[in-house]
């Protein structure tokens, strides 16, 4: 049994508070159950040097946590004086997953720095994270829109990710919470957008391994949980929803 | 004037949300003004090297800043691989600073680890940090009075920090904002315990100096508003203030 | 048309020289196409802390390129002083991968160090890395088992690795070299027992998206070429292939 | 009893040593007590890139100390790779300092780089430090104006550093040698200016703490020996000390 | 008796394998018995900071080992983050060699990378380094020749190294192997050119001494093995050997 | 002409001031002409690990310069967190060669640590290392001969180092200045015992070589400097002159 009773097919509770702190051009607070991030958008006047005089921009993704978001408290990565290789996956899955949904052209050569620090963690920080900056972003597109500064939206569709795994009972879950990761025989992170077209789908079997029947088993779970949670950011953001290119398609496609 | 009409001797509002987050031993969430500081206090079953087979306990406090936590995004240190100065100085402080008011041979061969991690900075952030960390110290403390890992209650007194300064017209300002900061003469952070001795005076002049009669304005100012720090920590800490040794003292002292 | 007339469904060729060098309880030189990669295995008698005293072994991978592997030289990570996000995410995945087909407790309290060395790269080497590692590791098991160091064989399962993708045009690609990789849209590395489970599933669209279906074509492409690299594993292990657990199984099982 | 029948107001025996080094355009060597310190001023054609075109100058320092220049030999910062914390507070003190009695404007878009290297410690290295440094800095400002190269003096004042303490018994110390240090309950570095304006206090209580009336004491004895140290730092400069902006009110003022 | 019958004064059996990968302007695989170094020599468009604008190149050198190309693994600088003490020396004796038979004049503003990766280590990888990276630099500078990138052919001479050393019986033995090399008193690396001068003599006895009669021995076999390799690089450079400017000198003088 | 009238065969004014500061077991302040370095001997009761329970001692140095010994100030090292290449060149050659004159096994399970920092830097400052950290090195020992802590005095022989290089008329110098060293064609240090038997003969020619006449030539002028720094050496240690095991010999040799 789950805690708090929760099906196998089901979320944990999911909460997006937007403008959490105020000098980013954007922010969020998220929820997925007891993991929170806090996901920030923040909007640099410049490139990094590949990209310098191509008329285009960057997206770029850092993910942390404080030492003590875990049960354990973790040596701070500034102290090490170093990222671990967890560390430096995640922040690059995150950079991504968001540039697939973004026109680089539209933003001109600007860097949009992701930020996403987990301050409390209990499983899926990394699909909390790219679905929390992507609210973030919107917003600060949003506030580039307004501004002038963008004369396009450069967003063209909706982003989420969620976690799947298989238990040692051979089922499915959806949204694995920290014990139920810890124990799952295979763990798999998806990453879609709002028109349900995949930008990442990583499944590993650390002591396990899994078959091409359970694979589309927990491709079928993902999808379900991953419209569920285009909807939660639709309702976060509001009427900037409708800046979003691909939101009429999207519905309609529903 | 100074933002929101505030006085020159008038503190900032102040929060104190204790528990703030579930790992740690003890935690909060300190508002002073827009400045909001994490703290925690996690407890380690040893000692650092140089204190091993000495019977007595150690505390040690990290600080760091959310890459956005100001106006203009910081490179994160774990990126640049190493603390900068300012950064290394906030942490010694917040160690030295509550060491003073602990009786490290009653936590025995333990070490508390202090996180003081910004989410939004607006001047005072280590006045905050020292603040707010008390009170996840304590708390802290309180769980493992309560779990009898500790026979006595560590904590000797009350402690807060709280920044003065010099403006540009020469008035002495308490709890200085960030534009306040930014152009004041002469800045000032000082430590006290509940019972009005002094922890910890830095005055610094950057490019002005200050003379011995400002500087005995400035205490006096700083004063006041470190015992109005008091008893709002009293009030987060609840009955869990009996514990502190020197309350009846310092309650009859003032 | 791919290079040297090649069709979408055929691998380049594969070549893997066993004992290339001569240190190593184990090593292959292996060439997919002209991407040729020094893999080695070497144990030591001894685990990393977290594993000390539970009677139970390790493997770990490092990979690297040669500073000219490259069209362009790149920069020594020694120079740098730090790993690459890149290296930090192949090295990982070449160490879950092969700890999934080997018995850990059965190689007792022991290391084994996988070393992947790319003298020359033409696209895939982190699936030529794993593939020609598995063998490596297969001679230094074999290695161990005569000298009677090992009691029992620990290799439970063939592994191989490959690369699929979808190119601009839309067609699913086998085994993609530089030039293609480059132009992919799509991209994807499967690893897989012999058995025909997964153990790793990585794809992913930079610029671009992939639906389910292509999703499925991709699967059935780089199934058929692992089927392959198994034959040609076993060819190169010779009678050492009678060690491996699940041979019997596996052959009955094409 | 202090060492060698010192009173409590005493300073240690004080000795500048000018131009102890033939390339810098200004050094010393500072003798407080057995604590020697080489202290060089150079003066370099450009500054840091935050200061850039804005027609001013910097001032910055660098302290380090010899691995042998105390009593147990200390690893190199070289060899670690990474200042300590303490290192840090002290080099950031020594630039500040200085530049509070330099006119920045007046020498142009240069840095003055300071460093002081203890080749001896035996207590008091900061505050020799920045008293020894004080006159390195006069005598290559001295060179550069007879070279023409500024065209005014821009030293606005006299700058002494000293410490003062409290030892277990509650007496004020001035000047404390390494043992002194050691067991001090509370240890204060004061930097003056000649006309007797505070640059930085600095009070600490480790495992103790201080009354107000206590830091009256301290400052009283510490401002008696920085009245010392002056006649010291004019006597080592001789007729150069005509050129310091404050010398004819200083003197009458005192 | 020296392994495989080898005379004091013998070579191992040498081997030069040209074009051994194929990215870079010009490589090979040297063999001193069984010392294996892959040696590539790489042409960048610019050269370093100090040498800008001055219508001259440079020549720098990398050199290092697979980890497990000695008996017993080492670990990877990259994963230490820094280089030995061995690696920095090595790799700047072989570009000071280079330099010393190159008119840098003549390559005009350009960096030639030498890239020295040991895959199999036996003892003198150094000499091995320097012999191997003179054939890998004469091919890269016929390549620039040919299209015509050079106008003159910048390689004024042939260069070779080799090691010389004395073992415990006081003998004078040539290019030592692993083992000769860990028990020799004396231990010399000779670097000569084509015409019989030294660029470079570094003797060193590291628990024992040599008088100056065994220096002139060791000077003597030396140059003995260096014209035998001078020979060797001849014929693995075929005619592209008429282009180096010393060689009619040379022959007439040998 | 060489500066102060020097002829080509003769040394700069040599002095070497013993016990130039307190904490080190031994300490000098050497002067090579302008060059002057501070060597110190540090003994530790302990051996790096690779010598662990072997009986045995180890000697180790360190080497490094101020910032502004030089006519341009350097960038410390320990700023840029690691040493030059040039740095670890030198204190490896210090190391080596004083373990060359040292009986390893007399001093039992202890490491002496050498520190030779430069304060002024004028050419030679390896060789005067070499040869002032002999002097402390055997002061070091003495004292721990008269403590008792060492049985037998474990120096055994005279250890200095001199310079030597070949200008571009051609001409032999002998103890190379600064400017004499950025000319030279050919620079060569050699180190030598008192029986004239050599430790280290390193000689390199940057853009010129040499012949083997000219290295003879080199040999017989840096002996004769040598002989001259032992005799200088048995001055600066007096009686404690009698405790190197080959005195005797030495002396009826010259």
């Amino acid at each position: 049994m789950r805690s708090e009773d929760r099906g196998n097919e089901q979320l944990r509770p999911i909460k997006i508070e937007t403008n959490y702190i105020k000098h980013p051009e954007g922010s969020v607070l998220v929820h997925f159950g007891d993991t929170k991030v806090i996901c920030s958008a923040s909007i640099e006047e410049r490139v990094p040097p590949f990209l310098r005089n191509q008329g285009k921009g960057w997206i770029t993704a850092e993910y942390s946590m404080l030492p003590r978001a875990t049960e354990q408290r973790n040596i701070r990565e500034s102290s090490k004086g170093k990222l671990t290789g967890r560390t430096v996956e995640i922040q690059r899955l995150i950079g991504r997953a968001l540039r697939s949904v973004v026109d680089l052209d539209s933003i001109g050569e600007r860097t949009i720095w992701i930020d996403c620090d987990v301050i409390q963690a209990d499983g899926g920080t990394r699909t909390a994270s790219i679905t929390g900056a992507f609210v973030a972003l919107v917003l600060a597109c949003d506030q580039y829109k307004k501004n002038k500064k963008f004369s396009t939206f450069p967003i063209t569709d909706y982003l989420a990710a969620i976690s799947v795994g298989v238990n040692s009972e051979g089922e499915v879950l959806l949204d694995l919470d920290y014990l139920e990761d810890s124990n799952a025989d295979v763990d798999m992170n998806i990453v879609m957008t709002g028109k349900g077209e995949f930008v990442e789908v990583q499944g590993t079997g650390e002591e396990a391994t899994f078959s091409r029947q359970q694979l589309n088993e927990l491709l079928d779970s993902a999808e379900n949980g991953l419209h569920r949670l285009f909807e939660i950011q639709a309702e976060a953001l509001g009427d900037i929803v409708n800046n979003i290119q691909s939101v009429s398609q999207s519905d309609s496609g529903e």
